[in-house]
């Protein structure tokens, strides 16, 4: 295990340190064949370079980092899943951090992992940040793939699913239902995926002939149960027929307040939500969620980032949109 | 933001580089006032050291591993919750890995983490890992802590839950509200967490004058579709009126097993889960669980590691024990 360093390989291998380090460097100075007997020896041993020596001779930490609010949240360890399936087979290590959506927390994370600790970021935006004037400095430094959460203004790739298109489908499919108040659980205001979230129920509602409401709108808190206190005001006071909630956390909360409502889901109120949650079908009622393909996207993050590491050509600022499926289930039944 | 070096920073002091770098060191050879005239600088100026660079010569990185299973596992995500809790108390930043329960991943992170790449790791193990041989040699290198999912023959420090207590009064639970054919769903089984499980499970039997059956213990397979066509084949041919699931992820294939067979849940079969799952209150019917206190787990696990890595007095192969709760819902309700 410990203790196999290139002296002592070189010792095994009868030949001197200095071949031995540039064996296991690759460098052209070594034949082939004394190369291949290094590198089986390193593995017969099991050495493993100091990972610090070699990262500054390489620039090479064959390590990337993903940079998320909540792995709790079934969407991002979905997304997280879909960029290792990636990161294994190009032998890189994944570091998760969260930011728990905390900016400060976010700005340490990235500055300490500028000077070589990874070769490239992959990061959804916490909700806090609305400056994206750092992020401007970092990609200079080192690729960055944005997904999810995203900025608009900034010459990155971007992916993102089809925020607006599926809350304006959502929308649709309440008004079909025969939903004439349907309020809105925003989340993520700060950022462009919020926007269009908000952006597809408002032309949903227009398009429809039903007028936007300032009042059906609830803005989300970071406190679980002041979420709960306002949905159930919003409840109370608006008796809303339809919910769309633009954020996985804030469904179950929803759920809570109906029930101490004694208000029935799908017949007093219909509920759609953002979601990942592999509990969706089995809840009581079952619920009808807009579902991001988050495995896909992780999949397509990674791809892209390897591209770039490659040094293959790609368009810098390219924004890739992937689509969400709406699933319609128990909690929007039409009677 | 980037370019800032030593050799700038030497330039803005109107100081030598040699002695910058000694001040960042906080090297006995410089004072005080000068020392602070540095690093106010070098914070104004978002001076990041080179980690390896420093790494290298502090022999600290400030950072810790948490090797896990998987962060869509809700009882790890909330583990890590804890053991971040503590991290940032500290100024540490935390790195997850996951293992997707392969063994071979697991050697290969641990194997990378080695060289001074992390101060400590926090470990679960996967389910496939039944050789501790590794983590014996691990532990002398590194201080490591097991936590939840540990080895039986190991002198570390563990932190378990009260698996044969826990298991032990679920199954008395069951046989309470009058069930005779209790199955038993098995995880874990390589290892000691596992085994105290199934331990508990049939000492509830043995006091109770139920014999233990064979035919009513069903292993876990790897991959979810099987799952659930074996739980399917075990209600089925063997008629269970209770069951006991040792692990989250058998939940929720019970539940769609007994929907697929129109069994009624808990009328014709009760149902107790291992489970931390945030929805287990709104599923249909709520679900019975074992709820472990992970967040706690987290922070103890997290707590006695700084307290090593401080060299401060701990019992290096102590096991503590954290209580688990047994949370009586529909699934289990005796009518």
């Amino acid at each position: 295990m410990s203790g196999i360093n290139i002296k002592k390989l070189a010792l095994e291998l009868n030949l001197s340190a200095a071949t031995v380090s540039r064996a296991l460097r690759d460098s052209y100075e070594i034949s082939t064949e004394t190369k291949q007997k290094v590198w089986a020896m390193a593995k017969k041993l099991n050495y493993e370079p100091n990972p610090s020596a070699s990262n500054l001779r390489s620039q090479k930490s064959k390590t990337i980092a993903v940079i998320i609010p909540e792995v709790a949240n079934n969407f991002f360890s979905q997304a997280i899943n879909g960029i290792e399936e990636i990161a294994r087979t190009r032998d890189y290590h994944v570091l998760i951090y969260q930011t728990h959506e905390n900016s400060e927390t976010e700005i340490a994370f990235i500055q300490r992992l500028l000077s070589g600790r990874v070769d490239g970021i992959l990061i959804s935006i916490s909700k806090e940040t609305d400056d994206n004037q750092l992020f401007k400095e970092i990609i200079k430094d080192i690729p960055v793939i944005f997904f999810d959460r995203v900025f608009k203004d900034i010459d990155a790739v971007k992916i993102t699913t089809d925020d607006y298109e599926s809350t304006y489908n959502a929308t649709l499919h309440l008004i079909d239902c025969g939903c004439k108040k349907i309020a809105y659980l925003m989340g993520l205001s700060n950022l462009e995926t919020g926007k269009k979230r908000i952006d597809g129920y408002t032309a949903a509602l227009n398009d429809n002939d039903i007028a936007y409401k300032n009042e059906l709108i609830m803005a989300d808190c970071t406190d679980d149960d002041e979420n709960y206190q306002q949905i159930k005001k919003l409840l109370i006071t608006e008796k809303p027929d339809g919910i769309i909630s633009s954020i996985e956390e804030l469904a179950l909360p929803c759920y809570y307040a109906c029930k101490d409502l004694n208000l029935n889901i799908p017949a007093d109120v219909k509920i759609i939500s953002f979601s990942n949650l592999k509990t969706a079908p089995l809840l009581n009622p079952s619920l009808t969620t807009i579902t991001q393909p988050a495995f896909e996207m992780g999949k397509e993050a990674a791809t892209i980032l390897f591209k770039i590491l490659d040094k293959k050509y790609f368009e810098s600022n390219e924004t890739l949109i992937l689509k969400s499926t709406l699933i319609k289930r128990g909690s929007t039944r039409c009677e």
